[in-house]
């Protein structure tokens, strides 16, 4: 396979097909596709065999792994095109628009799929710690799943698209009072937050058997109290992305429910000028490169 | 009801009923029966209607509760009889030693809780950190529910006792390489240590999917890399006592598992000597008291 029209580089790439090998079997040139994280896994160990390529201790990553068949790294989606092994390529929906279908394969499944091994469905309380681009998915898959969402920021100013997003309600997580309302209530809480943050503030806001899973990842150990654990069986874990079938049922999802990532559109000349963004947290909530640009270079 | 025999004062009690009120109905003078961490819930809220009475915010503690019905507090077993709520009585194998039976009321049903709940059985390989009160009880239960059941201790000179109890290997925990052959294998690992410990070493050992359920609780936060819990999807959770349902199960299955303590018999005259050996870890695994010393006095 290859892309012409892949957006957002790096890994969270989506494009049409422009070629297949002859032992293709899914895709023909001109179909929408999309390539998430990884591209290559050995297919043998215990997680590949039950799904969960995202855990091979072979693993080739979509950016900046050993690449096996060239020389160096692999460059993921910042590039005119890019091979990969059908497996690893996903099929997209033709109703979503493609610059909000990219982050999908990255941001998307990384929130959808702790909440479908968690069991969010209708009637469950949801929080959503950080609205970011992680954040932002969080908040329409539990919505797209039936729960009760409630937003945590630090960020008084993010209400108003918090609950364009689809938040029920938001709170702000410096007003310990606010806080203190929502004690023992929440079935789960998904933290997107990887600045240092005080975990036990939210792990006590969980009922019994509630769990929090981090998806962000803060360079500082977090500091856990056994009590915040101990008292109502609560439990502390974490998540990345999913496995390629998960990925594929979270793309699905998307379509029937009509589900993109809230992005950005920027040319490849302003790359720099986004990242430097992107350390303000300056964007809502994801920059899509739009790799035709490149031929303007 | 009132105990005439009670083992282990405090909280994890054992005796013969002398006495039943009116509207009593599943005991009878003479029968066996046991008294744990509580004597009272409010039994309508949503934790108590779902058998986890452990977590009632109405609970009244056996032993420094507030008392509800004389002035006070609770003082549990440390009297030579105790008036509960049959609600609150456990039956008691009739085939198992009643000083060993004592503990299994808390520290029984503590170890016991969480293996029933994250799913131990036959086949899974289980850790147990620590080989105190807390840990010998779960290497035991462990060891029933058809586990291969490794322990971790600090102390070499605990190997031929953890095997004794029922383990299959025994790994010294300041040794990395030791801990390093057993990276990604366990399905669960039941984490008795009170004290500080690097619990990412452990983390670091579970499988997909894996779990660590703390029942220790030491009083430093634990520092927990966001990456152990990411990487396999791995949870870090707590657990205390159980449910008296589940008291009742556990205390079924040790009769059928013919499982008891192991415990030191101490008359009520020693209990200053046994507090001092036990803040220095002296003690294999548990003393029990035997409430008729108290006549000698």
């Amino acid at each position: 396979m290859s892309t012409v029209y892949p957006i957002v580089p790096g890994h969270e790439i989506v494009g049409r097909v422009t070629k297949v090998g002859s032992a293709v079997t899914k895709y023909q040139p001109g179909d929408l596709a999309a390539v998430g994280c990884m591209v290559e896994s050995d297919g043998t160990c215990p997680d590949c065999k039950a799904g969960f390529e995202q855990f091979c201790p072979n693993l080739t990553l979509t950016y900046n792994s050993t690449d096996k068949y060239l020389e160096g790294v692999t460059y993921g989606g910042y590039s005119d095109s890019i091979v990969v092994d059908e497996r690893f390529v996903l099929q997209v929906p033709s109703n979503l628009d493609l610059a909000g279908v990219a982050p999908l394969v990255c941001a998307g499944i990384t929130t959808y799929s702790p909440m479908r091994h968690w069991g969010i469905t209708k009637g469950k309380k949801v929080g959503v710690v950080g609205l970011g681009g992680l954040g932002h998915m969080g908040v329409k898959f539990a919505r797209a799943f039936g729960a009760h969402v409630v937003v945590f920021t630090t960020s008084p100013n993010k209400k108003e698209d918090a609950l364009r997003l689809g938040a029920d309600e938001v709170v702000v997580s410096r007003n310990n009072e606010e806080m203190q309302k929502h004690a023992g209530s929440f079935d789960f809480i998904l933290d997107t937050v990887s600045a240092d943050h005080d975990i036990n503030a939210y792990l006590n806001l969980l009922r019994r058997d509630g769990n929090i899973t981090l998806v962000g990842a803060p360079e500082k150990p977090l500091e856990v109290g056994a009590f915040s654990l101990i008292m109502r069986r609560r439990s502390l874990s974490g998540s990345s992305i999913g496995g390629i079938a998960e990925t594929q049922e979270m793309l699905d999802f998307c379509g029937k429910h009509n589900i993109t990532a809230d992005v950005e559109v920027i040319p490849i000349q302003k790359v720099n000028e986004a990242y430097e963004r992107l350390l303000k947290s300056d964007v809502k909530y994801r920059f899509s490169i739009d790799m035709a640009s490149l031929k303007s270079e």
